[in-house]
C-alpha cells in the first residue's frame, strides 16, 4: 500500500514514518511512503528504500493531485495523513497565508482523495485552538466550537470537511483533536504553547529558558511518542467502529506548569530548575488561560487511544527520544 | 449609506429590500440598495431609484470585489445582507457547486468587505441545517455542530469564517441561525422541508400538496415576516451589544405538522384541509426527523429577536403579504 504524509517532514510526520516503517499498519504492508512538505526535512530521514520525499505547495491543486494520484505510475494512494499547516500564531499575524494553507490545502488534500473514487483513509491532525470563549470545566467531542484564533478556525474547517467528504462516502476520514504537544523537540516556534516545550527541553539541553505564564496555570498535555501512536492507530481503526461523527477529542493528562518545573527538577536536578525563569506575561497568560484545562475523551478511549502516564514519563520520552539528537544538531 | 444584498432577488432578499426601503435603518439613510443574483428578479422590484440590480456569479471574486467596492465611483458599501446560497437538496447532489457557491461565494463576500477596510456591517444568513446528529431536546448557541448535510456544514464554515473575520476586525459580522421558513411563497424547491410550505400554500391557492411526515413531527419555525425583520433588526444592533461570538439561533415556534394541517383548516375551512394528501416518505421523515424540534434562544431574545405568534399567525401573514401575488402569478 501507499501511503502520503503532508507535513511529512515536520517533527511529527517525520517520527510518524519511523513508527510506520518500523510497526507497520493493520491494513496492509507498506510499499511506498511519501512524505510532502513545503520543504525538504532538515532532521535525518529514515534510510529505507520505501521511502520518497516530494516538497511543493499544498494549496495547489494540480501539486496535490499530483501527489495523492501520480501520473504515470499504477500506485494508488491508500491512505493519507494531513499534517501539514502553519501554526497558530502565523496563521493569526498572516490571514491569507493561514488560509491558503490551513483551509485551501485541507481542501486541496480531500479533493484529490475524493478523485481517486475509492474512499482512502484519511487521517487530519485537528488541535485544542478549535475551542474558545466560554468553556465549560472539561472540552470534548459535544462541545461547541467558537475557536478565538484563525488558526483554530481553519482547523475547525477542517474538521467539518473531513466530517461531510467522510459522510458522501469520498473520503474514510478521521479528524484528532491533538492536546497540546509537549516535549516538543527543535526550536521554539511560533506558537503561544511553545514555552511548554522549551521549559523542558532547554534546560535539559543547558540553555535557559522563559516561563510566561504563572505555575498554577493548567494545561492539557500529550507526548509526541503517544501523539504520533494515536495518529497510526486512528488509520488502523475499522471505520464501523467510528460510527458516523468522525472527529474525536483525543485524551491527555492535566496538569500544572508548577508541576512540569517540579517534573524537570525530579528528572534533571536542582540547576536545570533553576533555568526556567518566571517573567508573566499578561498577553500569553490570557491566551493559555483561554485553553482548555481538562479532556473529556470518552469516545476515544472507547476505540483504544490512550494517554500519557503523566508528566514524569513525557519527560523520560524526550530524554529517550530526543535529546541526543537535538544536543547533536545544537552543537 | 450604501447596502448590498446576496440573493436579493430571492424571496427572502426582495422582501428584505421592501422592508430596508420602508423602514429605514438606524445606522443612517439608505442612498443605494443593490440586490445582487445570478439571474434577474422573476418577481417585480421596488420602484425605487435608491434600488439597482447587479447580476453575476457570487464565487468570482472579481465580480464581488467590484460589487461590494465598484471602480471609478465615491460609494463605498457600508453593510452586507449575505443571503446567496445554493439550497439544501442541490447542495448535496451537487458537492462541486455547492462548495463553489455556499463556501467560496462566503469567503469572496467576506475578502471583499475586509478589502474596503472599513469594517462593515455583514449580517450571514446561517440555518437549522448545522445541526444534525444526536441532538439535545433544544438546540441553540452552546450546541456542538455535528451537520448532516453540505449545506449544513457549509453554513456551519461560513459562522466560523464570520466570527474569524469578525474578532479580526475585518467585519463587524452577525451570523443568524434561521429557523425553518413558513409559509414561503413561489415553487416548491429542492430543500427537504419545502412540504412543511407547501402543505399550506398550495390549498389556499386551490392546489392539491403531500405531506410526506407524518403529523406527529414536531418543527421549529419562522415566518418569512418574522425572518426579514429579524434580519433588518439585526443590522441595527450595536456591534458591543452583541459581544465576541457572532452565531445567534433566532428564536422560532415549536408545531406539529398537524397543528399546522389544523391551522389552515382554521384559516380557510374544511375542503382546503382536504387537499392535503398525507403520504409518507421515509427518507424525509427519517431528515425531518433529525432537525431540531425546539430552539433555546436567550441571547437572540435579550438583543430584541422576537418568535412568531404561532402558526395561525404565520398563515395570516402568507395570506396578507403573498397569497394575491402568488395568485396572480399562477393565474
Amino acid at each position: 500500500m501507499r501511503i502520503v504524509i503532508t507535513g511529512g517532514c515536520g517533527f511529527l510526520g517525520r517520527r510518524l514514518a519511523l513508527l510506520l516503517l518500523d510497526k507497520g499498519t493493520r491494513l496492509g504492508a507498506i510499499d511506498e511512503l511519501v512524505l510532502f512538505d513545503n520543504a525538504p526535512s532538515a532532521l535525518p530521514l529514515p534510510d529505507d528504500k520505501r521511502v520518497s520525499v516530494v516538497t511543493g505547495d499544498i494549496a495547489d491543486r494540480d501539486t496535490v493531485a499530483k501527489l495523492i494520484a501520480p501520473t504515470g505510475s499504477s500506485s494508488r494512494t491508500d491512505a493519507v495523513f494531513h499534517l501539514a499547516a502553519i501554526v497558530s500564531g502565523q496563521a493569526e499575524a498572516d490571514t491569507d497565508l493561514g488560509y491558503r494553507v490551513n483551509l485551501d490545502g485541507t481542501r486541496a488534500v480531500l479533493d484529490a482523495c475524493r478523485a481517486l473514487g475509492s474512499r482512502p483513509r484519511l487521517v487530519f491532525a485537528s488541535s485544542l485552538a478549535v475551542y474558545g470563549g466560554a468553556l465549560p470545566p472539561a472540552v470534548g467531542d459535544d462541545t461547541a466550537l467558537t475557536p478565538q484564533s484563525s488558526y483554530g478556525t481553519q482547523k475547525a474547517i477542517g474538521e467539518l470537511l473531513v466530517n461531510d467528504y467522510s459522510r458522501k462516502g469520498f473520503v474514510d476520514g478521521r479528524a484528532l483533536r491533538l492536546p497540546t504537544v509537549v516535549v516538543r523537540p527543535g526550536l521554539p516556534n511560533r506558537a503561544a504553547s511553545t514555552f511548554a516545550s522549551s521549559i523542558i527541553r532547554e534546560p535539559l539541553c543547558g540553555r535557559d529558558a522563559v516561563c510566561p505564564v504563572s505555575p498554577e496555570t493548567v494545561m492539557a498535555l500529550a507526548s509526541p511518542r503517544r501523539v504520533v501512536a494515536s495518529l497510526a492507530h486512528a488509520l488502523d481503526i475499522p471505520s464501523e467502529a467510528i460510527g458516523q461523527h468522525r472527529t474525536l477529542q483525543l485524551p491527555g493528562y492535566s496538569v500544572s506548569v508548577g508541576e512540569m518545573a517540579e517534573a524537570l527538577r525530579r528528572a534533571a536536578g536542582e540547576n536545570a530548575y533553576k533555568r526556567i525563569a518566571w517573567q508573566p506575561d499578561a498577553t500569553i497568560q490570557a491566551i493559555v488561560g483561554s485553553w482548555p484545562r481538562e479532556l473529556h475523551a470518552p469516545r476515544a478511549a472507547a476505540l483504544g487511544f490512550q494517554p500519557d502516564a503523566g508528566i514524569d514519563e513525557a519527560v523520560r520520552f524526550f530524554i529517550e527520544d530526543d535529546l541526543a539528537l537535538q544536543q547533536a544538531l545544537a552543537g
